[in-house]
């Protein structure tokens, strides 16, 4: 179902069918639907600016495992009445009920948009090669404000050399740095398999986790340590992209074909990197399947004793999602 | 315990102990321990802009009913590894464990801060009386951009004829102009006993809602139905006041002497219009010991239900702060 059901553009609210997909600010970067989004806790490329679901997610309307109807579409922006029940099935994966309708708050656009592109070298940032770029979107009402910032911002930059070179892109040329953007993942696999993580680290970290990585994975490739097995795959890439203001780096292992153990070695040093940095082996893409037994990487046994206990409450027989989310109980 | 943990400055998160107490960007405003605060939801007057704690908040310590500690003090902005279990704690006034640390997130204070007061007759805001005044801070990094800005909106809310005028205050003035805002709900008492009701509705009814309840209770006054004892107290006064932009309203009943029958009454009348336009009995102040039996009136009997399997969840024995929050079972 993709009904609008109400949108009340004075208070900034839509009440929807969880089928629907909400446009971003560019019409072209969001193709998920919106029950989607909240049952795994999306967070995506201005979450810096506008912040978790958690937050916006006003109400939800959730048909739980018996079959009982939760209504809970609400409009106010302020309710303490009771549990926020609503939480708990931002990104539960559809494991405690399935999200049928949503109440969410939608930002207006802003009236000026600038995009900004910095680099740590001195040159055109697109026609050379750099270690690192950093985009960063202006939003507001004032574009001459805006710009002035921007100068400000990057004068401070250049001057304490924090960066080498910047430059400010608007309209058409913004949104194709954008689609450059979300290209990333899928330029990779032209160089072979990609496996891809998506961890979230103190910020301070995220240099360290790709470079350490690296080090670590072309050291057990030099030596052939990836698998007992002759045709274990050859390395090609470890890269690294993402939300640098959320502390969320997708870092990427690139080989030259797959292979199931190989691909465990990937994973548990990625997870313990994670771990042992206070970080989490999901920033914003869920557990689904595949990661459940990775969940004490980040939570600790007690906390994963909680979360079942709310499984058992609202879904004893286990139908819903059945093994998404949380491990087998030992 | 007081303890700050943590505080990092370049991803603006601070991990304390329950018993802190966060001054707010004035210094005068916020006198609460952070654990009360997000024990109770709390929303305060700059909810508006700097939004839920549902989406500040990173981490919660807990101990449960049973002694667990529940350690879940993360930093981390993104992670989606399994159930969200901080948020169910997040305003419920310690029914499902206490609170006793936490990571939140603490914004920059703005380089440049404005008021404004805006008022729909012409004149000095403060030297004449006027129907409606609305307050309005603005904060940011440009003191100049700002204070254009605010030019704008004031002379396009001028042109429109939605105020008769307004002033800029900054610094001191500002600052009385904030105390004298936090003290209204004192003021009240000069002139009676004050019943206080914080409820919740669409931004639309603020103005109605006061209106409204005006009327009832001098008809009810006027009429001598409030009661059927011969000392049913004379009511004074039916005042609104609040946060405009989130919809949260402060409705306050002064009447000449406290009666618990015309209380209910006006309990009831207040409750039933918030529950007919949508709204909720209990915007940022929480249920406590006095509003669970009124919790039908913000919440369906399938919300409540979910509640209890929490409660049930979580503190099967039911000894964490008894009485408080949800009705008791039928």
């Amino acid at each position: 179902m993709n009904r609008i059901r109400n949108l009340d553009l004075d208070s900034n609210v839509l009440v929807c069918d969880a089928g629907c997909i909400l446009q971003d600010l560019d019409n072209h970067l969001d193709h998920c639907h919106i029950g989607g989004n909240v049952s795994t806790n999306a967070g995506g490329i201005r979450y810096l600016r506008y912040g978790s679901l958690h937050g916006s997610v006003l109400g939800l309307e959730v048909v739980l495992a018996d079959g009982t109807v939760l209504n809970n579409l609400s409009t106010l922006r302020k309710d303490s009445t009771g549990y926020d029940i609503k939480q708990i099935f931002i990104g539960a994966e559809g494991t405690l009920g399935v999200v049928t309708g949503v109440s969410i708050v939608v930002p207006q656009k802003p009236k000026s948009m600038e995009f900004s592109l910095f680099s740590h070298s001195m040159a055109d940032p697109l026609s050379l090669e750099f270690d690192y770029y950093i985009l960063i979107e202006i939003g507001g009402s004032n574009s001459a404000h805006d710009e002035q910032k921007f100068e400000n911002l990057f004068n401070d930059l250049q001057d304490s050399g924090t960066i080498g070179d910047g430059i400010l892109l608007q309209g058409g040329k913004a949104e194709k740095m954008w689609h450059l953007r979300e290209s990333m993942i899928y330029s990779h696999n032209k160089f072979g398999q990609t496996l891809t993580f998506d961890i979230s680290i103190p910020v301070a970290y995220m240099e360290d986790a790709v470079l350490e990585m690296r080090r670590k994975f072309a050291d057990l490739e030099i030596n052939r340590r990836f698998s007992s097995s002759p045709d274990a795959p050859h390395l090609r890439y470890v890269t690294g992209f993402g939300h640098l203001g959320d502390g969320n780096l997708h870092l990427n292992v690139v080989v030259d074909r797959y292979n199931a153990e190989t691909t465990h070695i990937f994973e548990t040093s990625i997870f313990e990197y994670a771990a042992g940095h206070h970080g989490s082996i999901s920033a914003e893409h869920g557990l689904g399947s595949i990661k459940p037994e990775f969940l004490h990487f980040s939570k600790s046994p007690e906390m994963v004793a909680a979360m079942h206990k709310i499984k058992h409450a609202f879904d004893p027989n286990g139908i819903l999602n059945p093994y998404k989310v949380l491990p087998t109980e030992q």
